[in-house]
């Protein structure tokens, strides 16, 4: 069995950074698993089309490919059924798949206070892929997206509500050890780290410790990991 | 075994309208248990206060008392084991914790398009008590807090996007059936239900599908109390 894994990242390769990447590394160490990176940059869609994706992460396992983050931790769950669960059981597995909405609607949020510094990650291909699709999105000019986010955080936080709630009644969202639903949600801040001097997060903040465990988490893979110590 | 619930109404004993309460309605009827419903009112501090309690629901259990809409689910998925799961694991269990947070900030979004309303289903003394309590919290009048709800609701709409995504992806929270995660989202939306004639959803969107099946769940036992057909 040999997993390798397609994970984005920018003109160094150790520095990988997607969100989605992020909880698929996370999963694999929950599971106990080893993956050779497959470092992928914005513009190689050649690389993982011929894996019938677009995006990373794409897992490869012998000669299948799966795609998408969610579908991956399925893939882990269902393919190695004996080591650590990622879901906890059937109900979990269901309702990570709403948390699952709510990380990736955080990352969302997350985005226009970092999207110039991860431009700036780029080589020079993909920063004009990258400055032309993104301010596309944002019908902005990736400076301006960023210009007044110092003025912008603090109304921010309150979109960890949620998240500060549940920290303060158990120490992961998984409960008393991180699972699935802790990654799902660390990948954006994971994101942010790689790529941002950016600090999203004030050290009284509850989520703040949680992140800090998840740094450390499996040997710290992702406190290892390139990135700013914000 | 004789298990009594606390469940909060106005003038109208059969109109109980407390999210919290709704979730352990649903929750009781998932577990295939009878409660007998104790109609209480928000001024009726007394009934409860000796119980422990200075909010509904509480849940009577024999000479045992349960508070809180939270603790009560967790004491109803350990006391009945043999009877289906609300959780489906304890991976469900866990993440259900951030389902409540999040389910608990839909409330607190709905209440400005509904408080005037449920003012409107209480009796005089207990009118007199929402007034001033809600009115301190709001620094409004009842009035002026949902006075401009028409103009509120499409921006409101975007707080369930989490909750969309998840149902095109599957039916209910819980995966293909209902499990305490859906109670939990459901239960403010039957409170909106039970007290106001403000349309919250549009039939167009997924979530509003759901809130049918989960009106019908259990025989219907939703969509038979006292409500408005929104």
């Amino acid at each position: 069995m040999t997993l390798k894994l397609f994970e984005l990242c920018g003109t160094d390769p150790e520095r990988v950074f997607s969100p989605y990447c992020w909880r698929i590394r996370m999963a694999l160490a929950h599971k106990g698993l080893e993956a050779e990176s497959i470092p992928w940059r914005f513009t190689e869609k050649d690389a993982i089309r011929k894996h019938n994706s677009e995006r990373v992460p794409v897992l490869l396992d012998g000669d299948q490919a799966v795609a998408d983050s969610w579908v991956i931790a399925n893939y882990l769950e269902d393919k190695f059924p004996d080591r650590p669960s990622l879901f906890g059981g059937a109900g979990g597995r269901a309702m990570a798949r709403m948390l699952n909405s709510w990380g990736d609607l955080l990352g969302a949020s997350m985005a226009p206070f970092i999207i110039k510094d991860i431009h700036g990650q780029l080589g020079p291909v993909d920063q004009a892929y990258f400055r032309e699709s993104r301010e596309a999105r944002f019908k902005k000019k990736l400076e301006d997206v960023v210009a007044d986010r110092d003025a912008r955080i603090e109304n921010w936080h309150k979109t960890l509500e949620p998240l500060r709630v549940t920290l303060t009644a158990q120490p992961f969202i998984g409960g008393d050890r991180p699972n699935y639903g802790d990654y799902i949600v660390f990948g954006p801040f994971q994101w942010a780290r790689a790529t941002s001097p950016f600090r999203f997060l004030n050290e009284d903040d509850p989520v703040y410790a949680w992140r800090e465990k998840m740094l450390d988490a499996f040997g710290g893979i992702a406190r290892k990991s390139p990135g700013y110590a914000v």
